[in-house]
């Protein structure tokens, strides 16, 4: 792993997600209560921050009255609209206090699940001439997952961070890691990140 | 559903996928090779063309020597190119002989899973004034999930035709249809579908 | 004109651009001091408003530190970053105090001159049903002529209000308006909008 | 220049824009016309090529009835339509002749102004590792400039070789070459970038 040319990002790690009085807690708790995911996305950030590569945190946020889902919304947008949840300028879009995220790293908005379609991500990262995604974060088969599909239709290479990322239950996360990832990432987990950038 | 306002979208339902002398259909013969897949698939199309609905075919397609794969790929595209599938200008890369697609349907070229991200698609639903979308197609899990996840990111009323497609194995079907498509579609099966468009 | 798939886009409308005191003021004065460009701004927002019609801002805005920009930048991005301008939280990247902009108009923040490449804008603008766009504001050949060429791309209808506008100097804004506006646009001045509305 | 991380683009070199019995000729006869422009083009090629520097062609190119523009289409789409120009599998929509594209060199069919928008040129570039790309071709102050201002605005290194384009005037092209090409790439001539390549 080539350090200069690669970046970890973490998507969604926002306190409507992963602190217990979030809004959507409730809707990933049995996966995102683990005991250890918090402490294995610290870990990797620790490392990535330690070798000076680039840590990223792609949040979904929107806009006070959800502008564009007034009517006729579906899916997990009119999910966290219904909640109340992930509204720009509130604790719930903010990242979660525990995470170690450093003052330099890049906080990007974004409107939609992907993390590219809606963000200078892309742009930011070629700038810096970075061709290669270690991905973690929220939640496994929704954001998360649109965000590598893009990143691999893009043209980067991407890892997955496998235990530093949490589903709806643990029987989904188990089939997007075994059957999905390996068709658009490569799967690793967080002991393996740290040993490739030790 | 309005008519005027909806396209029939078909990812990937070519030869390399779909025929038993494919070089891909191994891959997902478990469920490509089920009996009604075809005729599902047909009976949505004829619905579509009595209608005076759109009717598009999306297709990947590499150019000989894989540009852009030559090292360092992985996933599906390596899977791709191993096989020697998918070539344009090849019999692999043509839509199924058995399929009703008729002269006045679009065939869009794409080299992303992603239906949207190297065509001109967009723009040529846009014209048209569509904003719904109903998906079939291949692979369940692969091309036709990320194609449906980037309609829906990009604002589009998006239907997910549930028998009207295969993926590489039948449980990963069923989860994908269950855990996945509600959260950015609406999945219905062929026999609903004909039943909005009457 | 059909007001309800219409929208006002305003672009760069920043202080940095627009007030004396700007950090951008200087490089277009000439065009940007004429007397009725905020009366022309503001009569075509009146209108708009009190039809119902849409009405969104795009500005260009950076995070503190130009990231992505720190070196090997050039072109106006460079420009921007030596003149510390269009910061994210500060006075320079606010809307001007003088423009009627109403709290129920949505502004987008981009990081690039085209205002769909890093914005929510166009799926936004899909989910409304919205497929025409009106476009004015700065810099007549740089933010809004990249974006009013991608509005084009994308299948939009799309209008450039030509005394709506401010360019680096009076003879590149004629240029503009007479011989590359016409290639992806139908020029029209404030007066020609207030009939189209009305 | 470093010759592994640059490109070199040439847009809309197609029979109906550079040949005098092309349908769009007489749009460009006076710039596309001038002596030097082809062996220009070719010099750069003939560089590139020699020292193993990718080559690309992106070629404007449109179905046969032009799907998407049947009515309300304006500007220079339905220039092209109304010309019955740059169909797809017709010698007009060909590279020229006498232009040394090479058998290696690619090329991609684009539906917009834009090269990259409905191209799969991006994620051939990153993969490629290329962060450069040095622009030539047709229209000077259309498909050429919206493709180097999106090339701009997608973070690469841009060069616009001056003396290997042709514009719809010589006044539009000296404007656009003065006033808009330093804003958002490096104008060179052939014989600078014989001299970077060098």
């Amino acid at each position: 792993m080539n350090i200069s040319k690669t970046a970890l990002v973490l998507v969604d790690c926002e306190n409507d997600f992963l602190s217990p009085d979030g809004k959507l807690y409730g809707l990933v708790k049995p996966e995102a209560g683990k005991e250890d995911l918090l402490s294995n996305i610290n870990s990797v950030i620790d490392a990535a921050h330690s070798k000076g590569m680039d840590v990223v945190f792609t949040s979904m946020v929107f806009d006070p009255g959800y502008p564009g889902l007034e009517e006729g919304s579906f899916g997990i947008f009119d999910a966290v609209k219904n909640a109340g949840a992930l509204v720009s300028g509130t604790w719930g879009s903010e990242i979660v206090d525990s995470i170690h995220i450093a003052e330099s790293d890049k906080v990007f908005e974004k409107r939609t699940m992907c993390t590219f379609q809606t963000t200078d991500l892309e742009p930011y990262l070629r700038s810096k001439g970075i061709t290669t995604l270690v991905f973690g974060g929220l939640v496994t088969n929704l954001c998360l997952e649109t965000s590598i599909r893009s990143a691999y239709d893009r043209g980067f290479e991407t890892y997955a961070l496998t235990d530093c990322m949490a589903a709806l239950d643990p029987a989904v996360h188990d089939m997007t890691v075994s059957q999905n990832f390996p068709m658009f990432s490569k799967p690793v987990d967080h002991n393996n990140f740290l040993e490739m950038v030790s």
